[in-house]
């Protein structure tokens, strides 16, 4: 698994500290030799983790050489101590380096309101600089996880003038759908040469139509961010306006696998499900529709009981807010429509529906039948096990 | 207990019909010998189901004589023949009551998209009416009930110039704190003397003060209605600006009381739990704090685990929308401050909101530090039982 997941110009690697008690990796760095071009999205939350703070601070420089991350403490609520004990991760990681403090992002990600053991993390720092290398990814992914249960990395390759680019794009996950306390990182290295500038038009537009269809817009964790790198070592140029759409849907296209990879690994979640609004009035009125269907914690646990329960999906449908002709609407679980003109299809389409939810992936598709707005979310089931999870994440 | 649940001017019974697989009770009749005035709110959700649609032309009338109800079904997404089974369930009803059918309002709640059984329900209508009595209010009170675990009756009396009025109301549960597909039927019977104007002013008060801080505005069921009754026989008018104002108290006090049952018999829950948000610019921001908190799954699992996460209510309140400033933000669980000036409150603090946690009742405070608006909300814990109750409720 290796050796395919590489960017040229980056170097990675992911190291045990000893801040999760269980000794699994912890702190991860990436280290761009030759630097890179930056950018990035921030939460929206009004509550920002220290690392988030600093790091925000590094936007309007446009590079980076190195990130330092950290797993099991997400550094947030910690005062003026929590902004000190980012800095002086950076610093570490400069002196370390031998590079510009200035250029080094940090993140972290874990539980909120505790200080970060800045022993530990210290004593790491150089560990995790002596083991970086071309393959490291697959550890620093696994560096920056949770709950994840698995490291989540998508390579994928673009063309400029039958000249060949890569993307490698390495996430963490979030608890649910709706990523509340639990953190999404997704760190995103390119060997493309392109302006930070444009890289951030790209970003921006490419997470908006990703990661922000599995998030809400506005509905982030305190700690969230996703930093786009360009190291531009593969000598492929992004500059026209034709080289950039190709860009960002090579882009799009690997953050929406990312999304996928998340959704699928929700904190218990056994399903993935799609939400298709359309025929609304417009996009956002889709959006809305989609977004109270997403995160109904009834359709979610019909879901997971592999119930066609149609019913809890119209009535999420009837008060998302969006007006609607309600005997207009017609709802279908792939391809079986089961309510249609105030209706339910009845039991043979049910049947069929049933067989479509014991699937692990399947669609909903809701049609309003008045426009031509859309909008698509990706939700997963609401199981027993995320209570768990969540009910005893802390101890 | 029977006895202490009457009100003058009021007859009722639960029969089962057979809707329900199992036995229990699920067709409740009340009975107004000498008519009542009649006032109501109905759910704001765009697909309404056919009882609401019939109940609602009932409400220009400003009078009730009887209301049926069954459980089990709830009529909803049954199209044309719905209306027809709505229309025929007031028939039968007034027919046996021989009374006008205008007079007879009409809920049901269960599942969406069957259509109802009408041959078992046209079977138990004369038996209902057969049963009708002035302490058959428990009775009625279980034949409305799906997943509820308890029937919820609360009594309550006032006083105008040393004359005593009765307030009894009777509700069924939200599957959850927002009630999604789970439908909340309150119906609420008093033998003062006030006219269907002064009624409804009181009731829609009173509900916005009481049951909406529950449910949310606007997000109410296909099937939500709260129904308030005055018979009169008391003899004690309501008429006055003085009198009016102490009739809402009352009746909001009794709805009050129904929210806390209603909360503590959510499905799953362990714990009720008192958000409460002040020092926000107004009341309105105030409630969408204390909305986003309570609502919050990860808050919500956290109240179950006993966990006093205060990082992820502080997260939920930076998200909500509200313009604040984070580090002017306190936090407490009953009595104990844990968030103050940016920061946690530390190990000793946080033994003793492990303690407030482990009551079944408790209350979160919030101080945003910046205004006078306020506004509280009552919500559960989340448990793992509200997962399996949900994905099974069908089958």
């Amino acid at each position: 698994m290796g050796e395919s997941f590489q960017c040229g110009g980056f170097q990675a690697a992911g190291v045990a500290a000893g801040i999760k008690s269980n000794q699994d990796l912890d702190l991860g760095v990436l280290f761009m030799p030759d630097s890179a071009a930056a950018a990035a999205v921030f939460t929206r939350n009004q509550v920002q983790a220290a690392p988030v703070q600093l790091s925000t601070s590094r936007l309007a420089g446009g590079t980076a050489r190195a990130v330092i991350v950290n797993s099991g403490n997400a550094n947030c609520c910690t005062g003026e101590r929590g902004l000190a004990d980012a800095r002086t991760m950076v610093e570490a990681t400069a002196r370390d380096l031998d590079i510009d403090a200035d250029d080094v992002w940090v993140a972290s990600t874990g539980v909120i309101g505790a200080p970060l053991p800045m022993e530990c993390i210290l004593e790491a720092v150089p560990k995790a600089v002596g083991e970086l290398r071309k393959d490291g990814f697959e550890d620093f992914a696994r560096a920056i996880m949770t709950t994840d249960t698995r490291p989540k990395l998508v390579r994928s390759t673009g063309r400029i003038d039958g000249r060949e680019y890569t993307l490698l794009a390495v996430a963490k996950g979030v608890g649910m759908l709706r990523p509340d306390m639990a953190t999404m990182l997704c760190f995103i290295c390119t060997d493309a040469d392109i302006t930070p500038a444009l890289l951030q038009q790209s970003l921006t537009s490419a997470v908006d139509r990703s990661l922000n269809r599995i998030s809400v817009d506005g509905d982030t964790s305190t700690n969230d961010m996703v930093l786009a790198m360009a190291s531009g070592t593969s000598g492929v140029r992004v500059s026209s306006a034709e080289q950039i759409e190709g860009f960002g849907r090579t882009l799009q296209d690997v953050l929406i696998k990312v999304a996928r990879l998340l959704v699928k690994d929700g904190e218990g979640a056994t399903k993935v499900v799609e939400i298709k609004v359309r025929g609304a009035d417009s996009d956002e009125a889709a959006f809305q529709v989609a977004d109270t269907v997403a995160h109904s914690p009834l359709v979610k646990t019909a879901f997971h009981g592999e119930d066609a329960n149609w019913g809890r999906i119209i009535a999420a449908v009837g008060r998302s807010g969006v007006a609607m002709v309600a005997d207009a609407v017609d709802l279908y679980f792939d391809d079986v429509r089961m309510f249609h003109q105030g209706l339910g299809a009845g039991a043979e389409a049910e049947a069929s529906a049933t067989q479509v939810l014991k699937q692990p992936e399947f669609r909903v598709t809701i049609d309003l039948n008045q426009g031509t707005g859309q909008a698509t979310m990706l939700t997963c089931d609401f199981s027993a096990d995320y209570v768990r999870i969540n009910a005893d994440y802390r101890s």
